[in-house]
């Protein structure tokens, strides 16, 4: 999984039926973990901007959220407390 | 999912017969993803040239636009309005 | 899906079972799309060294193209006639 | 698969119930695989900080541990002991 | 499928019960493919080290090497007599 922080959202009328209702979050992965990028997941814990979530990234984002029909390929499965390992999660 | 502008078309006539009727588009991944590249997405809701939208990947691209025995694996699946936390987006 | 050239092809004698009849060509993908390499692609509709084509991949590979036992990852499922929004296409 | 060595851990109290008693760890893949970052995996095997370890990315994590249906996309698999062909594996 | 060269392997005592009996071998893929990187692969085929071979990746590696339910994400299917259209197949 990813781990990153919410750091904007997406708005979308015109879209797959099978997304109506999903609310669209831009993560962006932490510089610990070598490549610092920002992606679009949809947010499956309740997860508001600025704080550090997990995130489930491509069948696991369907099959786990029970969207399996749904074109989605990355969700956010967890909101982090604390950790170590990662320059982040130290600071946290 | 990515995120990025539509900028071209392909066209294909000798395929895999499951594609036919397929409209390829080329989109261009936002800068502010850390990744420009340029991807060939199949189009799921009626986007056109110019259009930032969202692009499903992997076996989401195929199970969630109900071609799921199709050998399609990036859609095109919503049209985006308005967002934050990516420079193109702040900009739209 | 990736665009790409066919600039070889690849014999393998001693190989799983399911590949027997395959044809592995390598493609190399646009500049265009932001990182030139070269894949091994099973080729699914009858293209030759030189040709602009598009290539699926993951499941949809084994999925889209009827081989869905067989270990394949990408699969060559189209022959590019024209497009635009890549380099290599406007020349085309 | 990749390799890495286990380098922390993330706790996530608020996450999807199917995560519910997982152990998160940041596993740092090793250098000589010509990417160093940190990937969050879930453990399947025990495995602890400091050791060399086997991930499993992408359906094979839910499936091959038996978590088919969580949300989930990169497990620890194997404890290693011993190996070549990789600088770190060759110190160990 | 990746190409590339078998420079090793790992020995993992404590690992996952689906994993018992799997040889890893490590695979360093080729330059020509724009990304020289060391991946551990499970051997279908009888490979050995110093062999060129063909490496199925993601869901094509479990299910085409009848292992559907193995943590598995990489497998090598093939093992290379000769090619064309990368430096290290001209040589060969």
């Amino acid at each position: 999984m990813l781990i990153g922080k919410i750091v904007g959202s997406v708005v979308s009328t015109r879209k797959n039926e099978k997304l109506v209702g999903s609310k669209f979050m831009i993560v962006e992965t932490c510089a610990g973990t070598g490549d610092t990028k920002r992606v679009v997941a949809v947010d499956n814990v309740g997860a508001g901007i600025g704080e550090m979530v997990l995130v489930a990234t491509g069948s696991a984002a369907r099959i786990g959220c029970d969207q399996e029909n749904a074109p989605i390929d990355a969700a956010i499965v967890g909101i982090i407390d604390s950790g170590s390992g990662l320059p982040e999660l130290d600071r946290a």
